[in-house]
């Protein structure tokens, strides 16, 4: 691997690459519908923090929040849009690129 | 994959994992010894992005920076210790297996 070939971190996209949202949107990955407290507990995160990687998702138009009632329990349901399976689906692919560069350096390699 | 099972980013450090860092470190392992020039131009970022974010690698003891002369121009060099090549081994690691889980969840792996 020459230094000369664009580094992989060039390629992440750091709406998505965050940790907390890395995970956000690994799990709504996995499920069609998510609801807050899953997502929250899956990630042992606060409700405030939680919130607040929502936001920055939702304004990316990666993630769709919808609140409903079930029953009388108020209840709010996530869901990745298309554009954020796009978005993961990029990074999973820069994050392939990046492992095989780091697993190609002599000194990580053992 | 169960959603029971621990989500692989709860494995990742926010300091190594974010954008950046993780792209200095990478280029830190490529090589014993590189110039604060060289890894600002490989990833493309001021110096100033790049000072602020060496600051907190420093902190956290995973590289080390050494100013010296050569001739007569300053230079700073830039080392990855040995905590830092711990480190990125860890995040490599936890990048694997968000890889792996990502690539079995259906509507990502076509």
């Amino acid at each position: 691997m020459t230094p000369d070939e664009a580094n992989p971190v060039l390629e992440l996209d750091e709406t998505v690459h965050q940790r907390i949202r890395l995970g956000i949107l690994t799990v709504l990955a996995e499920t069609p519908e998510c609801t807050f407290t899953a997502v929250r507990d899956q990630l042992q995160l606060s409700d405030g923090n939680l919130s607040r990687h929502l936001r920055v998702l939702e304004e990316a138009g990666l993630v769709g929040i919808r609140k409903a009632y079930e029953g009388r329990k108020p209840c709010t349901w996530l869901t990745l849009t298309r554009d954020g399976r796009t978005a993961l689906r990029r990074e999973l692919t820069a994050l392939e690129h990046l492992v095989t560069r780091l697993r190609a350096t002599d000194p990580l390699s053992g």
